[in-house]
């Protein structure tokens, strides 16, 4: 048995040759599976250990919704010509726009214009209804990479942004869960075939996380698992088909997403 | 064992002196439980029998994600002072904000407006992904009333829908699934304290069940239990904490809840 240090990087995966899903922890050259899930207080390890390449990994979490937050940092609200809005700016993505590390993007046929989006993803660890932003972080498990992908022709025309941001694999999240990181001064980048495109820091977030994860529950429960994306940089730009999109966030590691057409 | 006649009001219910969540067929008189859920194929009744004064009813399904739709009535869209969209305008629900038959509608701090909006609700009986409208309706388990309450004037602040539509009680479902129902003729209305607020019928629906369910289904993949509501007609207006509302729909029945403040 093995519990957590000061930083552990939880995984979901199966074995390359099928099976059941797992949450694990990474290592640099093995996984160990852990005690059920991370959402059940202690996370335990046990001692069932897989090597690196026998595994993939699967979105690190199973969230029964994406909240995120629009125009959350000054560079991108002005690069679309929008006002930084005072409160946060939520909206939704379905739990079936979520893909792991390594599947694919698809391109959707009613869209011309899909875009990248890189985001500091907070995973709730623990139920929050109306939380204190003192309180806030006790109920975040850890902190993951996110690609907002947003189809940004149907963004503008429907101005809602529902239907341009819930694409089937519209989400993509991971490679997992990094606990005990501080989330307040993080470099968060994409890169698209090596070319970096996007970077700024957390400090940057014109409302952080622990007043995002309060405002939130305010308004609606945070179940374990759920994912609060906190909203992206300056940069924001075109995926053709053949793309290799890389979303890195300092302290956590890098998501990384081939781009398909549909 | 006994299987669908030509109509059949699916419930799920617990027993009033608690004990799991159970799916059933609601008859005049008690309610029979079913095999498993309503969603693995054939529904098949089991010998156990409730006298209907022994159940609580729940919301009918628990569905992964709501889809709901803006200004899909004529009436409606001039009430607001706003143009009848030629695609369906999306926006989504989160899971956490439904309720079941006789819960309460708890209207949040945040808002000093909170407005009902009786709608048709569609539920997925089985995935589609890519149907086309033709084939749409079979993937349509049955239908069910819909609430969707509304914070109209924090939909007016942040132009998004989402905060406004997404507090936790502003999704009341139910009371039941009814299969077998032709949705392109019923009467949709919302009662509030005995008075009529809202009356019209879907046949007055811009964009009809089997256009919905073709053109979500285009977005993203609709699983089992999912729901899609199709729209408000006119005369949505204020609830105060105390009043009853209740949204009818022809050929299902009432969903009843109360209002209170938080």
């Amino acid at each position: 048995m093995e519990s957590t240090g000061d930083s552990t990087r939880i995984v979901r995966f199966t074995k390359k040759d099928g099976g059941r899903a797992m949450y694990g922890m990474w290592r640099d050259d093995h996984v160990r599976a852990i005690v059920a899930s991370p959402f059940e207080g202690m996370i335990v390890g046990t001692s069932e250990l897989y090597g690196v390449d026998e595994v993939k990994l699967l979105a690190p979490c199973l969230p029964t919704k994406i909240v995120a937050i629009g125009l959350n940092y000054r560079d991108h609200a002005a690069e679309l010509g929008m006002d930084v809005p005072e409160e946060p700016l939520i909206f939704l993505k379905p739990p079936s726009s979520v893909i792991g590390p390594g599947d694919d993007i698809v391109l959707p046929e009613m869209s011309s214009q899909v875009e990248h989006e890189a985001e500091l993803g907070a995973v709730i660890g623990k139920r929050a209804r109306k939380v204190s932003r003192e309180n806030a972080l006790s109920h975040v498990l850890g902190y993951t990479c996110v690609n907002d992908v947003t189809a940004r022709d149907l963004q503008k025309k429907d101005v809602q942004f529902t239907r341009s941001k819930s694409f089937d694999t519209f989400c993509p999240l991971g490679p997992w869960i990094a606990t005990d990181v501080d989330p307040s001064d993080l470099e968060v980048s994409c890169r698209v075939n090596g070319e970096k495109r996007q970077s700024s820091r957390t400090s940057q977030l014109v409302h952080g996380v622990a007043e995002l994860v309060s405002f939130i529950s305010h308004i609606m429960t945070l179940n374990p698992g759920d994912v609060i994306s906190t909203g992206t940089p300056f940069g924001v730009g075109l995926l053709a088909p053949g793309d290799e999109v890389v979303v890195s966030v300092e302290g956590i590691g890098e998501l990384i997403n081939k781009v398909t057409e549909g």
